[in-house]
């Protein structure tokens, strides 16, 4: 009987250096495609065949479809995973049957994309040192714009070797790739990164709606606050008040951008890791509450920043 | 008998063109100090003799005190007053006996640097434009600092050639001068500022907290989140967390600033606007309450970013 080790490590010997990429929605389907582009053999997955099949027909050289993550990683040496939530990566990864964990090389590096909750990510990447693997957490700031321009913010957690080695991929699909610290870290800075943006934005709407009903010029006010102690992201890149900015959702009926279910959730993230470690976050908790409202009210779908109409009561569902 | 008008006519015409100050407190008692520095003669009150007594010594011969607002209104053409709240400067203007408008020549212009309701701003300025005087509402952003070295930030509502004529003794303390729109607006743009920046520090302390809780470097935090979308002043220029900046309240026990308690004094008034305007501020309740607790706890003269020790319950008392 031929151990584990010596199989791994006569499959590791015989694979092909192939990347496999599971999760080929809004983001990993940009994500995967500059990959291909940049010459990379790909093996792909997802729970739908569509994204699956546009890919391998638009590059069938490089692109393969394989049948579950168990039989993708019998074949790859860099697994990437862009997956929704917390249950999603679990399964994806430590399914017994079909997981990426019961097929795997040893010596594989995983990259999770996922924006999850990091005690996740360290049961994860516990589960893949255990098979003589590594993982780094890495999710992503940029939007889908960022994902099909290759110009996403990786905030990656892991070793330095792996982080190292994980550029080779991350540097195609990103522009700007951050060591955080080690494995978490990187979904550390995602949720409090997303946790003040969820904050900020519900705080800008709140300011800007009060100013205009007050009866100051909005651009006014905006212009005031951009140059002072209310300066942020949310009210100078990005305002939320109609005609204060062009090129940004709210001049645009608040479509495309960042969905407010997709706040929502990063926020829940966030309040999840703070129960769990005795932080408190009334601040966050009252932002996913407002999110969750606008989501119940039929806006989930619209860009965060529609909590401005949603404050005065002028929102529309979504389509 | 004299004629009201008239005498004002005649009294304006005889005098000599001082301005008045009223309110030298930690703010007041430097701008008025830059106004004599200046060369400008002050007729100075306050509610207590000190301060008036020590910038008359230092300037024996341009200061001069007076005994009540109606005196003084009667020998300045420009009055300016720095204020705690709605009802100081109510009382000051307004009181039928020893107020301002008890005794001021036509054409004075007011200044009001006080942040106030500006709802109380506009029934004050009505008042004055009932005797033939104008009135702007000037607040400051840019703190005691700011004040002592003449280079606030003044957000002026009011009309037009009332703002030109404001910006001889604004320009000598301050260094930006806004006009944000009629009366009122000056206020409006202090208040919707606040309350974002009350709002984002709250947030910023939050998201540090949970973050050095969940075991990333709190300085790659920072970093992450000011080249990203929680980029904001209260992280990039005051961040809260101590250890990750030089220079700010954070890394020197939280002493000096802006206090917690005219943070909620301020965070209050932008609340009793959203009510009075019907504008929902979920966001700006929350974080009013939190600063509230804070001074419930004995916190409020430290400064607001001690949220951040607050939150972990490593705050002091105020000494």
């Amino acid at each position: 009987m031929i151990s584990n080790t010596l199989r791994r490590a006569f499959t590791t010997t015989t694979s092909s250096a192939k990347v496999g990429f599971i999760g080929l929605g809004n983001m990993g389907g940009h994500m995967a495609n500059n990959l291909l582009a940049a010459g990379k053999e790909v093996v792909l997955y997802d729970i739908f065949a569509d994204p699956v099949d546009r890919l391998v027909s638009a590059h069938p050289n490089a692109a393969s479809a394989a049948a579950t993550p168990k039989e993708l990683a019998s074949s790859c040496d860099t697994i990437i995973t862009m997956l929704p939530s917390n249950p999603h990566v679990k399964s994806t990864y430590m399914d017994g049957e079909t997981g990426l964990l019961a097929g795997v090389n040893a010596g594989t590096l995983f990259i999770d994309s996922s924006t999850i909750d990091p005690a996740v990510s360290r049961e994860v990447a516990a589960a893949c040192e255990a098979v003589s693997t590594s993982f780094v957490d890495a999710p992503v700031s940029g939007g889908v714009g960022g994902a099909e321009a290759g110009t996403l913010t990786f905030m990656v957690g892991g070793a330095d070797a792996d982080f190292a080695k994980a550029d080779d991929v991350l540097s195609i699909m990103g522009g700007n790739i951050v060591h955080c610290g080690g494995v978490g870290t990187g979904e550390v800075a995602k949720l409090c990164n997303n946790l003040v943006l969820g904050i900020s934005m519900a705080g800008v709407c709140e300011a800007m709606k009060l100013g205009e009903n007050l009866g100051i010029d909005t651009k006014v006010l905006a212009g005031i606050m951009n140059t002072s102690t209310a300066r942020c992201w949310s009210s100078d890149t990005y305002n939320p008040c109609p005609g204060v900015m062009d090129g940004v959702p709210s001049s645009n009926g608040y479509q495309g951008g960042f969905g407010s279910a997709l706040m929502q959730k990063d926020l829940g993230l966030a309040l999840d890791a703070s129960r769990a470690n005795g932080v408190p976050a009334p601040m966050g908790a009252t932002a996913f509450q407002l999110y969750s409202m606008m989501m119940a009210h039929g806006a989930g779908g619209k860009d965060f920043s529609a909590l401005f109409e949603f404050l005065e009561g002028t929102h529309t569902k979504n389509l």
